[in-house]
């Protein structure tokens, strides 16, 4: 093995006391967290011998220049923000990943026909706002629309968010690469799923990311006293929603692998004595096939008229982001994984990505592909999340040789 | 009719500016709004006549001598706090209409054997925090075990709050009325709900207060990752609290007119890609006979637990408070306020109240009585709840006659 197991091992404990609670990992995008963290991946980046530098969304470059510096550019990287209480794995990995092979690169004297740039995203999860990959999705020049006005839970704005973290909103624009930039985008990420452990494999290479759409509910019904309206009389928000919150888990489980998942909930005015007047809840659907996912959510909405109709309330969906289209990964780049995977001796498995990732915004950019490593009993976006040194330096091997592979001889 | 309904009906709009908003009224508990609420009632106290002080507990106490100073009190009053987004004459009718009646007796050189006070008391709502009316409890000496270190959703504790209104948490306990102290506790609120106006009645005499019980569910199942985690896979605390939720509305309904509320719901760990870990939500269960209420939440504790065995998930509930006793009105007092309401020319109308009132925390310390009005369509707790000035007066009016009944005659 070439890549440094332990190296890579304590940057990963090392990054992940930023924000570190009982319960997991708190580094929400465009916090304090994030900024302290972007300073120590810094420092690694120019440990490794790159030359860094942040874009005008906030996204941070370390860069290892290539023997044709004019040649389209060989990308890979991943985030650094974390859900709510989430793991030390979750995108570093493959940020971490990135800053070890150039750095073994280095170390080794290997130089490559394309510049090498190692990113770490701005805000991939969309756990503190809504929208993900926005980083990822500035640098392809394709952000969300509207992002800028979403508020968070504290209200907010991403505008004012980014200005705290120095970066400025009016221009965050300016990080859209050209066409042609990028020769292609790698990333290395866990499994965050069970596939790979119940087959025993350390690794697997992604055949495409899954596609979504995420909205929100608001359901309007009737604030009412709690202790003088029968039953009978009421228009309660929250009743409804939880007629909602179990047809979309049906729905959902009736077209497995289909996913959805409500993982915000707020009613209001919220009072204990109050009955619910409305109710807000998020919705995440996911599915690799996006007219599986469109009939599975025009069900769910079918159903939910039918509960609001029942009971006498409102209902409207939000959709806050939506693939339009599938996000397939390069076959060319699955079989340089594939490669790269037999030479480090370890089996070839291919697999879909139920899960999002930065690399998707790059589909249509240019050509991108993925690693995944093992992740202990699936768990991810929790505290638990773990992946084993050993896993983690399998990952980092495959997506070196696969750099090398790509940046020499695409 | 003796009390003049402009001067109340102004009253009531003016105090109703304070915290007003869009979609009503927010003059919570220990508040900037409720201390701001509190220097305009002082000011009326101090126009109907009467010396102004204010407890240990924060409570503002208007005070008219009687002809023999050291008999036993009349007291009359209710709140000025109201919920998140309520109205303008839940618990201020009652305060605004006690001063009122003073007022109108001291225009009229009208004396009584005892005195009479007139409390406006503090944090009667229990939205902001849990357990309702504290101010009331502290002046007869049974505040609720715990209180102190109540949180608000902001992380505000009552302990703080007490104390960013100039009052001593450590002191409340000082607020506490000897034994003996009240002659009775006589309050004017209004109905918030339809019967009186499904009757076409202005007023009706309350018989007694519905025993209530209030506490926190909280489910435990596994925090996840939204698209790598199939359904059938998810320990969703959200999904089993939706149908905890439903189980709870639906033992109540079979049990009219036993009334369940859940009003306040929060996941954890919140995020729109993160499948719910835990869920915690409120329960508020009422019912005038403590066996039938007691039966029900058995009920829908037994429904939840095949729910959580279900699901694989855990659950408990802790109850925050819990009514012990029956509260009925005194049978004198009912008496009393039926010929006032017979001699200001209103139909007599009995009723129980599905509502909680400070007037419940005197059972056990003094007899007490109350006095509905009509709520139009019955809404309350909610900014469009709504009394006429004509019915608003109805009810001072009653309140007026019975306590100088109750003043000079018991």
């Amino acid at each position: 093995m070439m890549v440094n197991k332990d190296r890579i091992w304590k940057r990963l404990e090392e990054l992940g006391q930023i924000g570190k609670k009982d319960d997991g990992l708190y580094c929400m995008a465009l916090s304090e967290e994030e900024n302290e963290a972007y300073k120590l991946v810094k420092r690694y980046m120019e440990e490794a011998g790159m030359t860094v530098r942040q874009d005008a969304a906030g996204n941070l470059i370390g860069r290892k220049e290539g023997k044709n510096p004019g040649a389209p550019v060989l990308m890979t990287g991943s985030h650094i923000d974390t859900v709510y209480g989430g793991g030390i794995f979750d995108g570093r990995l493959g940020v971490i990943g990135g800053i070890e092979a150039v750095q073994v690169m280095n170390e080794n004297g290997i130089e490559t026909e394309h510049p090498i740039e190692v990113v770490a995203y701005r805000d991939e999860e969309g756990t503190r706002f809504i929208g993900s990959y926005s980083g990822a999705r500035y640098r392809t020049g394709r952000p969300l629309p509207g992002i800028l006005d979403h508020v968070d839970k504290d209200g907010i704005s991403v505008r004012e968010a980014l200005r705290s973290c120095g970066i400025d909103p009016d221009h965050v624009q300016d990080a859209a690469l050209p066409a042609g930039y990028g020769l292609a985008h790698l990333e290395l990420h866990i499994e965050q799923g069970a596939v790979l452990e119940s087959l025993g494999l350390p690794a697997g290479v992604v055949t495409g990311i899954c596609t979504q759409i995420r909205g929100e509910y608001v359901i309007t019904g009737q604030a009412a006293h709690a202790g003088t309206t029968p039953i009978r009389l009421r228009k309660d928000a929250l009743c409804a929603a939880s007629e909602a919150v179990l047809a979309i888990e049906e729905e959902a489980a009736k077209n497995d692998p289909c996913v959805a998942t409500v993982g915000k909930i707020q009613v209001k005015p919220g009072g204990v004595n109050i009955v619910p007047g409305e109710a807000v809840f998020s919705l995440d659907i996911r599915h690799l096939d996006m007219n599986v996912r469109d009939e599975v959510l025009k069900k769910i909405n079918e159903r939910i008229d039918a509960i609001c109709k029942k009971r006498n309330v409102q209902w409207k969906l939000n959709v806050l982001s939506e693939d339009k289209a599938a996000k397939p990964c390069s076959e060319k780049i699955q079989e340089v994984i594939g490669e790269a995977c037999e030479e480090a001796g370890y089996p070839v498995h291919y697999m879909p990505s139920g899960a999002g990732h930065d690399s998707g915004a790059f589909v249509g950019f240019c050509p991108m592909g993925m690693i995944f490593i093992r992740s202990k009993d699936g768990l991810s976006h929790n505290g638990k999340e773990y992946s084993s040194p050993e896993d983690c330096a399998a990952g980092v091997e495959i997506l070196y040789r696969s750099m090398i592979k790509l940046g020499k001889t695409i």
